[in-house]
């Protein structure tokens, strides 16, 4: 399976009084480590979406288990990889790592979302074209 | 059950290029209307802390359906309560109300989390004090 | 001058691990009291933007001191105002309210920005419609 | 004068429905690198806080020109630099390149903060240790 490594530094402003991340912060932090899981498939976020015609591929389910809290300054390691491909939505996983521990672990449930007819107002789901999940199968084949 | 409910208006700045609601932010909205929640029952955060010598209520699980997405301007309504009290945990269900229908659902499990002995980089799950779940038993009579 | 005073709660996700308000998060406060002040006069920024055609009005200069700091559990007033209107662009004063004290002082210049063509990489200055000004006129005489 | 350099890979989640950074993402990002510049002068926040019992060095002063927009999926650098020290402020300078342009101009005046008595309600200024501006004044020879 494809995964990707992202470093990511705690900073101050990721924190909040408890001198701990604020959770929601960890949802920015798992979003910009699924752009750059599509980025390592070869897949960059803003061509791909003029190339497929999509406005997005937003969270439509979400689970995360929080096991060990990170203070401003400390460095991890999220792992992301995506661990099933439906017809209009994928699985992706994040597991936030503070050294050999797993910190946090959280599943995304993504669609493919276009706009029918330029509607502004609309998403719809379409299919995953193939040629999305042959880039990743292609990135996976090159890492082993 | 002590439901809360919060209206809030969406921002500019709460908004993706996709113009709707860049989802960690629901999770902050969430994070407030637990903070509201609290308060209907009597218990200002701020003092709460203090009183009860905590560092926070940190989120340790979290589920999260999204159904429905917004967009900047909309006005929606966050349903609040306590589903379920552990001993020293508790589940928190909010419902993002779009008019009559749920546009999102989500579950918080969040634990009464303390610093051992002054400690800054440990927090330890402690019995949640009986005067909190009375606070809110009592705030849920009243409602009734 | 038409003046809008919006009542905000601080709240524990603003904060940071000092336990005052992070200070980038005052500029979404502004930000969000920019609209407000616009809807003020009638302008309802999700229609404002369709109607005139812009693409936003976005900040090109700001200028802010921060007097007193705020901790989350504080409730604030910002009071704002436009002080200025030129042909492309406007200032907006932004003052924080503590009680009686000015916490924060702050100036945002916009300017109406429209998207030549069409075009989504390039926003480009456009005189002010005599309309918007007037709304501006209009409410301020309605609440003299 | 010591200069950091710090690459930024602007996120959907930086960008608001126009498609460009929300502006005040961008105080979080020069945030961020007086942090970085600060490790760079070899001051690690975290340890800097406790070792000068400082509550942290909060912005009291803040002036940005917005030049240029960014989108979602840019690449800039931040060059970051203190311009000013005075008795118990200094000025941070920030420059977000874009190629050889400069987008946005940014000076952040900030004090080094204490809290006296351990009161967690107010910060008072200290003056800088001469340790601090030694500090600086060594990484400086150090990379010429």
């Amino acid at each position: 399976m494809l995964t990707n490594r992202q470093k990511i530094r705690i900073e101050w402003g990721d924190c909040d009084p408890a001198g701990i991340v604020y959770f929601p912060r960890y949802f920015e932090f798992f979003d910009a480590c699924t752009r750059a899981l599509f980025e390592r498939a070869g897949l960059f976020k803003r061509d791909m979406l003029k190339t497929y015609d999509i406005a997005g591929i937003p969270v439509v389910d979400m689970k995360a288990s929080f096991m060990i809290p990170s203070r401003f300054g400390d460095d991890v390691v999220v792992e992301s990889s995506i661990t099933k491909w439906g017809t209009s939505s994928f699985v992706v996983h994040h597991r936030l790592m503070k050294g050999e521990a797993i910190a946090i672990e959280c599943f995304e449930t993504r669609v493919w979302a276009a706009r029918p007819n330029g509607d502004t107002e609309k998403l719809t789901a379409r299919s995953i074209p193939e040629a999305i999940k042959a880039k990743f199968g292609a990135a996976e084949e090159a890492t082993n």
